[in-house]
């Protein structure tokens, strides 16, 4: 059991960059103690064998994956492992009581067809899968609030759906002319030894992959689907940008009503996300940068429309490992146990 | 007079980036001789002052501009100044003779009018200004061939229109529906010192900026309405990306023709471009990396077409300073020259 | 006033990169309320021009510099400016009962003929130089506890004195053979727009600077001088290294005793900074990256022997802006305060 | 056989960095023709596979490693390979006449205990190990001129000699005070996708490795014992930096006459360096940065003495791709093949 009302929680798959973001969130967060990190490949070494700098705060070896051993002593279970490794331990984590937040894509979508079609795989936990959430505060709160396994976001379908979101739940753009131009930074690859990932390779170039093809791209069409209410296509192509953090998707869309200025989506934007702590829209003519959002669980958004074209051009901005990835976690986790959207997260960038 | 057989040349603006890229492209140029220097701020310094690094190649100092000097000196003249000096200039180095290269936006619109709507300014060239030739050898080489005077395309434009030419051209698009989603290298910004330009403030980041409303807007759609046969708009956004050089042009546009596939469009591409040696259609299945280009005149050109949107997807990658800025002017002086468009020019990028 | 039992604190010099850490930093301090900012040039602008992704936490207004005024409303008052204006302004801070810490080197020199002959200017202020505490809490804990004055050390002399101190302190080394080369993100040179600091000069470039004549030089011979119980000369070596942020001090000296393993000096130093809770020493073969450090106000050092060559070669790292700059500043006002050393300063480093 | 006049060459190991220099250099070579490439992981493959940006200039498949069969169609074979293989191919290329340069630590050492003590490994090949030549141009040109077999020299190694060479033949310092603090971009650690060599965990980072141990300090001692004519023993420390490309060795060491100054040593670095035309002295005050020198074969040396010290401090900066290994090889194939040492080989960096 943890500290005197503090929630034991629990990693499996602490070795990599979401996991190293969560160990990090969860021994600082102020309502919970983390008791277990798993692994595999790294089990029985000290945490900060991996990590040396943060051995001063982090005291505790990777152990093994025992699944009882995890429920037994886990109230809140984290799994941030590769896709098609969670949808196998979820199901007795769950059975035991656990709660779970999933950070790969075997929890993101309703029916796992979709699932199968992306990502391969041979699922029949049809039920489970069914009852997952969808992890994205933003419009989902209330079901996440009461949810026992949470799915969370791609880092991209993050970006761009709090981009689209309020324009898809008014109507005000036609969805089929959404266009999704993301940017991010390497650290999106994971903690694995790729060559096209390595500084040699990626600094000071630039390119698009995966394009027409990327596997986040059901995902934010499921979800844009879900807010307009009917079958939506979008096009969606990603960048490799040579930073660390950061994803910026740049949105474009053509409005149904070419009388709408700036300003009235600006207001949009702002009453859409008036509850949203986590997501700052910007004043007329202030684009967002990465680096303001890095280290911190915010989404910014700014807001452009071009009368010559008809179109709006939203531009948000994350960190893909904090509100893409494991910030936003930990922010469903706190809806899901009843504290404030925000505690323990961190609300400042340092700058520069 | 120049080397016996080599051409006088000269700069003006000899100290900024694009003013180096020319320094040095001219001194390895086996047509030419470098003759003079010009500027305005840095005249009477030696030019290793500036660069250092290239001291033991380029022994020439800064002089004033006057030019009746120039145009007694020089046959070819590189204008590589802030916009507005140009065509101030220009007239005098015509008349006496010489052949006029200018890099700033001074030269690159048919009419003034638009020129100054965008840029501001007072001109009253209107015959000087319809004279000169849009410096675009894919597009109209033969009439730089001819010409006495070339506006060089800026390197926005450059990336966007080798991307959408051959579309546009052959019909293949709805025009109204091309987007640019554009990236450029921090260099772009010239050598001068602005704070956002800082490594501190740009490394690590990335943000859009002049969202449907950047200057390059209206000469890319110049060059559209005139191979679409009628005016075109375009969207076009720029982002800043933390490298120093490069350009990345994401080009988005709806098939006329939804049946065409990814290979038909590689083959018109091919077909388009295949006497144009400094541009490379990429087979399929591969996009292009700026990194590729960085150094050389080279634009590589990968093509996708995503059959769940019927939009074709153009990626073009060029040297922002070479293809997008000097390297260009070269080439086209290579026309003007009756040389070999390939003359002196970097054919092949180091790596990594 | 401020909040109930909070601290009044203000911050004379808020726009550059020292006022923006400082803000974060004194906005999340659970001691302090913020209630003032000051500065010459953006006086009347909120600060959120200046810095938009801080807007929804910082809602405050760049004051003009009216000294009666800032020490009427607030306690402890951090003078974060261009060398040369603190002096103008402590005294007066001083007289009405405020703390100040200076992040400039104004306060830095016991004796102001050190400072002029390296900073120019022409102070009579002996008393009150005289009286100013040096900040580096690791080595004047209990001076900067009961000070008035304190000036905060340079970001080189940080790192490299925290390096040297054990060494010097034990007479463990030969101090004429000291040799520091030290290596800092370019954030160092502040927000200033210089061209050398343009992202597309300092990126994948790296040089040395200031070569036998930084004027961080003296203020580490001082502090050695101190330390080692007579004069010390060290060679001290400034590089800008491609990054934003952190600063390596990579410090060769020759041992007196050439018997000493490197366990020996680990244990020597894990005893000098056992209670210095911002200081951890590595284990054995583990040297610091500079990312380790960065957004935290820790020092990770490492300690290697050669016993080829009987020297101690120790390399420390330090966030340039916070350990180097305005997090030891806090760090200062904590023990000035009578609060913990570490209250309200990040422990952890967000990683990769 | 190659094009009329030209000579055949091939290279072993075309796939990793120092190949794909090799192969740009040695196409863009008037004086070879490049007919051979070899490798394993890679045999079969079309060279465009690896680097798609050189296929319009590079059509040649990747070839195994047959040495009767490289011997039959190259006169001069490149072997650029990990450490350890070369002396097992290079005695059968020689006994069929080929000349051989290879860019491994393994004809590095004129004797093969130092080799095997600090590489490892079972060698007997002594004789031939002893006849090859050390690759450094600005000291050895003779004796590679009439070499059979060179061992390109490693790239700290160049950059540190270079930096030393004329201090120690002149016996201007006292040796055993000799420190080499030197830093490197990635892109010596090789195209290997290791984790700490990812953009992700390197950029924005800093740190020493090797210290006290890295296997290019023999190698560095060998040639300065060599110019001192005794045994000296010197610091070396790497540093891995946040860029792709580029060395600088700053180098420390006490004058054995304090009455030295600066211009002084500039003149003898000058007079030692006057016949070699890949080495720029600069002039007193001007320290290089890596990035003049990168893309080209040159080395720029900054020169500053410390008249409080007594110490020499000798900055010297290369392209580790270039002069530190491709390069610098094809300058040594130059001499071997009685041209110019400069034909064919970059001498002006572009800049930015």
């Amino acid at each position: 059991m943890g500290d005197m009302g503090r929630v034991p929680v629990g990693i499996v798959g602490a070795s990599g960059y979401g996991g190293v973001q969560l160990v990090r969130l969860l021994k600082e967060h102020p309502g919970v103690e983390l008791v277990y990190l798993g692994g595999e490949s790294s089990a029985g070494k000290p945490f900060s064998d991996l990590y040396p700098h943060l051995g001063h705060q982090v005291d505790l070896t990777i152990e093994p994956i025992d699944l009882e051993q995890i429920a037994a002593r886990c109230q809140v279970v984290f799994l941030s492992l590769p896709n098609g490794l969670a949808y196998k331990m979820a199901p007795t984590l769950l059975e035991k009581g656990c709660k779970v937040l999933d950070l790969s894509a075997d929890y993101r979508f309703a029916d796992i067809e979709t699932y199968t079609a992306w990502y391969g795989g041979d699922r029949n936990d049809k039920a489970i899968a069914a009852s997952a959430i969808y992890g994205l505060p933003e419009l989902y709160r209330d079901r996440i609030a009461s949810a026992q396994l949470v799915g969370c976001p791609g880092c991209y379908p993050t970006a761009s759906l709090l981009a689209l979101s309020p324009l898809l739940k008014q109507g005000l753009i036609l969805p089929e002319t959404a266009i999704i131009d993301a940017k991010s930074g390497t650290s999106g690859g994971g903690r694995q030894a790729k060559t096209h990932l390595l500084l040699a390779e990626a600094d000071n170039s630039l390119g698009a992959y995966g394009v027409a093809r990327h596997r986040h791209t059901p995902e934010i069409e499921q979800i844009c689907s879900d807010l307009a209410g009917h079958e939506v296509t979008v096009q969606f192509t990603p960048h490799l940008i040579p930073m660390v953090r950061g994803i910026l998707a740049t949105v474009y869309a053509t409005l149904r009503d070419p009388g709408l200025v700036r300003e009235d989506l600006i207001t949009i934007f702002n009453a859409f996300y008036r509850n949203a702590p986590w997501v700052k829209v910007l004043a007329g003519g202030v684009y967002p940068q990465t680096k303001w959002a890095c280290g911190t669980n915010l989404c910014y958004i700014g807001v452009e429309v071009d009368p010559r074209t008809d179109r709006v051009i939203v531009m948000s901005v994350i960190d893909n490992l904090m509100k893409g990835q494991a910030g936003q976690a930990v922010q469903c986790m706190n809806l899901m146990s009843g504290w404030e959207e925000t505690l323990g997260l961190p609300q400042m960038s340092f700058y520069p």
